[in-house]
């Protein structure tokens, strides 16, 4: 199958204020050219790219998919450990059955914002990739692991063996990845098992880092460290590549740390501010030229997962709490939702730009609308001005996963049936 | 004409937590009942409010329409100075008829995320008004003052005439009121003869203030006064209604000085986070009682009209900007956009919730998407889920302004195409 996109304002995320109109093909799964069309290429479809902006498929490096059954539950509670303390009981209820129904939903809404690729934690992560199969899209899927060393040890083994034909069965689009969840419900041992596994595995090491300043103080307290200082005396950041989500409160000597290691931030701005647990220094780490990717969170601390509405929050928010002197550029707030999530996932030689040879992960960007007049520069108007119902058009991997903001993979309707039966399901257990 | 709305989830904004599933009966321009149908009401129309939530349509409590054309234009500059001085040249060239042509785009955007009532401050008011009679939106309009009084005094007798006739046909959907634009652009005798304007003419005085940390300076510089003091001081807030937009960096002496007033700070998270002006502390108004509306500012430090947006940007920064202890909950936000803007606007009696004998500014969300699924608290879901493009209907007054997300009033398409022109032609000239 050979795909044409015609016509369309191309921003190929490539480089900085390049931005040009013209073709792209698409041979199969791969990008053949981007820019000026190869005349040799006939295409099986064409699809008219003209009021359309073409740019990467977006990355959403940090999210629990499941948890969408939990949106607009038990919100505005005071701190994240309140509203942990609210959500884990709910959790012990889920079954396997109410994750791959939770999956499906969330990835509904992953596609309806423009993401192929996404980097989920939860429990029964099978189920998660079951749906990535059925729907299409491009996944970390990683084994969670809470509590001690036997128990995880156990888990990993078990989790292995039920993901592994789903990996085989996804034409390279689901990676298994390794999840010690947080400092704060794993000990060191959990972790230091968790390194081996992702180096022997050339896998990703993926957990939550500095929070709250409730973490920090009592990481303080019982290590007399802080939590990044922590891992890495640990050991567990070494030889490995890792995603941190959150790092809100990371010391200008952490930071530094940062550097030397394989490491990607990922920020989380709506999360962050909605358990009121603060606003990481974005400008400041991409200023240090630390990597800063994004990611939406679960639904439940968000209320859902558009990726648009992330880089909407976090250009805004990266613009107030700054460093003096620096500006973060709409390029930048891109390169964190497209690059630097390919590039985390170890994923950047496929996807996250625009480039022949690479994998077809594409969005279009539908501009003929009001708050989209006129365009101007279209890296504002990404950032500052399109919303996730703009997404007209979502390809993976070649594969068209929307066309005319209709999912096409997964029954939509359905989904959201399912999803409120198991919600109901759930509640009267 | 006669219009049922049923079944649906109303969210009436009288009182926190209050919501329940019901009808609502309009009779031309009014509300007759909410909840429970009244068995004598025969409806020449029924809208099926099945799948949606019912709520008082929103108000925008500061904004500049026209400022659409110069969208995605010149961002990411340092300061709001900066910006300033490569807008103004521009805004020199904008003839009445551009000025016609971007309301009217401003409209179709204000239609689209669910606004009846906007308050506006722009030059050209009449060509704004006229925009606003086309497309059946309730607007407080304002003559806007810069500089000194000489030029005002010709400038307010100009306009007054050229918007009366407006007034007269609109039904009662037209104010005028009157907007110094800022202490840097109106000496004291300029605001004195707007206060005195105001007072006579029973209208608002609506002016930006204490939006920046260097007005701040400047200001105490100039006056051994911060703004706000400086303007009480002035005499031009006492015995009239004002809407202060802004309000970034009032003190805690001036805090309490509003509490005296007829006075409501309009907040603008999205212009301020994007200019780097700073966060407005609206918990912490919220906590001290003042009152809190909500507005988007221009399009072009925004970039869109989105007041949805704006609503979860305000929850996000009020959630995290916030004195200890204090919780900002969906329902406050929701009151910002709607009674509290009302109120503002001197229209608490006609709009802002749903009531019997209100008139009918009533938004319709379409609940049924996979981001609103399960929906679970309706307050949250309004705030943190739920996006412009969900908003299905929209009515004002009684009439349909959109209707499955087809704007009924104005036709959109040649309105984009307008508005393209003008903006070509104003870069040109
Ligand atoms: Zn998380
Ligand atoms: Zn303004």
């Amino acid at each position: 199958m050979k795909l044409l996109i015609s016509n369309a304002l191309i921003v190929p995320m490539t480089q900085e204020g390049t931005y040009f109109r013209g073709d792209i093909g698409i041979d199969g799964k791969h990008i053949v050219f981007v820019g000026e069309a190869d005349p040799g290429f006939v295409a099986d479809r064409i699809i008219d790219g003209s009021f359309h902006i073409a740019m990467p498929a977006l990355v959403n490096a940090h999210t629990h998919l499941s948890m969408g059954l939990m949106r607009n539950y038990k919100d505005d509670l005071p701190t994240l450990q309140a509203w942990l303390g609210e959500i884990f009981p709910i959790e012990d209820k889920l079954t396997e059955k109410d994750i791959l129904i939770a999956s499906r939903l969330g990835l509904v809404e992953l596609i309806q914002s423009g993401v192929t690729t996404f980097a989920d934690m939860y429990f029964h992560p099978q189920a998660s990739a079951e749906a990535v199969l059925e729907t299409g899209l491009r996944a970390s899927i990683s084994i969670t692991l809470f509590g001690s060393l036997e128990e995880n040890k156990t888990r990993v083994f078990d989790r292995e063996r039920l993901l592994s034909p789903y990996v085989g069965r996804s034409e390279g689009r689901i990676q298994v990845d390794c999840a010690p969840h947080a400092i704060y419900t794993c000990p060191k041992e959990t972790y230091q098992f968790a390194h081996s596994w992702a180096k022997d595995h050339q896998a990703i090491l993926h957990t939550h880092l500095s929070e709250t300043m409730q973490e920090v103080q009592d990481c303080l307290k019982e290590t007399g460290k802080t939590p990044l200082q922590y891992l890495l005396d640990c050991g567990v950041l070494k030889d490995v590549k890792s995603l941190l989500a959150h790092c809100v409160h990371l010391t200008d000597t952490e930071v530094e740390l940062l550097k030397g290691l394989d490491s990607t931030i990922v920020h989380n701005p709506s999360s962050n501010c909605k358990l009121s647990s603060g606003i990481a220094p974005i400008s400041t780490y991409f200023q240090k030229g630390i990597s800063v990717a994004l990611g939406t969170d679960g639904a439940s601390s968000n209320n859902n997962l558009n990726m648009f509405e992330e880089m909407h929050v976090a250009s805004l928010l990266g613009k107030v709490y700054k460093p003096t002197g620096y500006t973060l550029h709409p390029y930048e707030v891109l390169s964190m939702a497209t690059v630097n999530g390919a590039k985390a996932l170890g994923l950047e030689k496929k996807i996250g730009q625009l480039k022949a040879g690479m994998e077809a992960d594409i969005l279009l960007v539908n501009t003929h609308a009001s708050h989209l007049t006129p365009l101007n520069d279209p890296f504002s108007a990404l950032v500052y001005a399109t919303q996730a119902s703009d997404v007209d058009t979502l390809l993976c991997q070649g594969r068209i996963l929307m066309e005319g903001r209709k999912v096409m993979t997964i029954d939509e309707d359905q989904v959201i049936k399912d999803a409120q039966k198991s919600w109901a399901e759930v509640q009267q257990r």
